[in-house]
């Protein structure tokens, strides 16, 4: 395991950044984003992947590499510039032909996000930010997490997790994420909305930096249940969830009719809106700024963003994939970890 | 009931406008609508409703009114501009003080649409745009119709009816639309998802003019449900209803993922989408252009839009409505009717 050692204070903050699918999109979005030299001189980066994907990357990219390599092994103090930490014992990787789920590379990109949690959890690192990884290479390789929030909920011992997308002023928390729609049901409880109205009050306040944030609470049926005419969630479970909040002290609005919440004349009125369902947070969020939108994690004592696309495998390769994404993911990690080192911390924070 | 007479070939289309529900926001947004000169020489116009009415939200936008009025009796040619079929034997309404549900308005506006239908069903209309109803105002007034659409069907003998969405470039039909989100699940069938495709195959052709309209199908569950990962209606339902369009001759892609779907880059790439549910059709197209977005009825022999706001009370009567919506839905009927005169009548078609 590498050794960073802790930074000296008023320091740039470290970002670790993982590589994510050594097969996918991310090591060409990760050289592409941090080839931007006004992105580097805002921090200092170690990136725990394979130097030779990136190298590929940048070289397909016509981009001269602005890194340095140790290997795995090594422990060097990152004052500035881009550290690649290179795991080059893992064995060799086909990055020619076909690209899809594969042992191996889920093997790999494991390692990279379980070294980058590590450096997140000593407190070495300000901030995570991962590439995309595929789930089904790393159930190949025996790994049994969902994906990366679950994998940081077991490490950082986090009983509430939730994801926040961030795309430009909008910000979205999802109350359920992979699960099939209809399937929600046998879940939608007034705790699964809860949780997120608690968790983005808390993020808004002490990530965000807003000093009494204002949230709105999606409904669940068309226009969020027309008292009860279509539909009684929101009587049952969603006004219970909100007026819990209320009474907690959180600023809330809600339920508020799905279809009409994202106007921007509605949704630029709150500081942040909790979807109850995937597609019903990410429909808005990718087709306001797909380009731009990053994923935060909700409940950690730590920071973590990541990019809102996947592996994207069958433009991987091709130096085809836009940065925007990834650029945004490091660009909020950074100045998220920035409000954070101004901040005192607070009792019953969420934060180390 | 008023007669007009079928109108000479080669005229500038006759547009029927229903007032909505009159305590809504619906006489506001039409009279602001057609005080607009470019609009009104682009078509004749018959409204139905309250000549009392309009004059009000006349005189509160500061708009000299630019109809003329004949009592519901006479049947007069419109041979241009703006005529009012006053339905001056109603009781009159309060239009001061709380608006709201009302028997009294419920009724007047039942009898407007109705009106309209049956000008449209005679062909002496080329198109109908109805304004605002309120439905609880439909119930109160003992009409048993949950809305436009539904008296519609009834009223045509169309035995399929679907919802399309028009904002700009982005067109989506919904294959669901008032149904509480979790009944949906045991409505979900092969012909429910098959309908909008194959009605929204023959509105692009016959309506729009669109030689070989391509149509991509949203998927039901995050990610189109990742190959059965998480749910399996893509594959037990969607896909075959695609599968059956296709081997009718319909060029339709899918199940796309939803979240996906609506960035720019994906939507514009074709003609027209299939939405599976009320809010992962309306998010999108609200969010894209709620002030200019539009309803068609899909599966009628007639041309029928509206705009997508509703009876607005919060706001009514205070001069603060924005036409946008209304605007769009009369030059779209104005619009599909300009088309509808070139083409010549096919067999099948969705016309008389």
């Amino acid at each position: 395991m590498t050794v960073l050692p802790a930074q000296p204070a008023g320091q740039r903050p470290l970002i670790g950044v993982t590589l994510g699918d050594p097969l996918g999109i991310g090591p060409e979005v990760i050289v592409k984003a941090l080839a931007d030299p006004a992105l580097r001189s805002r921090a200092r980066f170690v990136i725990f992947g394979l130097h030779d994907v990136l190298e590929v990357a940048a070289d397909h990219a016509e981009i001269s590499p602005f890194w340095w390599r140790e290997p795995y092994e090594h422990g060097p103090r990152v004052t500035s510039g881009v550290l690649v930490v290179d795991f080059d014992e893992l064995p060799p990787l086909r990055l020619n032909g076909q690209r899809g789920a594969d042992a191996a590379a889920g093997h790999a990109s494991f390692r990279f996000v379980e070294e980058g949690i590590h450096h997140l959890r000593c407190g070495t690192l300000d901030a995570l930010v991962t590439g995309p990884i595929c789930k089904q290479s790393w159930q190949l390789a025996g790994h049994r997490f969902v994906g990366h929030t679950d994998l940081l909920a077991q490490r950082f011992e986090a009983r509430r997790v939730n994801m926040l997308f961030v795309a430009g002023a909008l910000r979205v928390a999802l109350a359920s994420d992979h699960v099939p729609l209809f399937e929600l049901r046998n879940r939608f409880t007034i705790g699964l909305v809860h949780q997120p109205i608690d968790l983005l009050d808390r993020a808004l306040r002490q990530w965000f930096g807003l000093e009494r944030p204002h949230i709105g609470v999606l409904g669940l049926n068309p226009h969020a249940g027309e008292d009860g005419l279509l539909g009684d969630e929101e009587q049952r479970i969603v006004e219970p969830a909100i007026a819990m909040a209320r009474s907690a002290g959180i600023r809330v609005s809600g339920p508020l009719p799905p279809d009409t919440a994202f106007v921007p004349d509605v949704w630029q009125t709150f500081d942040g809106l909790v979807a109850l369902y995937h597609d019903q947070g990410l429909i808005p969020v990718k087709m306001h700024g797909f380009d731009r939108a990053v994923q935060v994690t909700l409940g950690l004592d730590a920071l973590r963003t990541s990019p809102v696309h996947g592996t994207a495998f069958d433009i991987a390769g091709h130096n085809r994939a836009s940065p925007g994404s990834m650029k945004a993911a490091i660009g909020m990690a950074i100045e998220l970890a920035a409000i954070r080192q101004q901040q005192p911390a607070a009792p019953g924070a969420m934060r180390a």
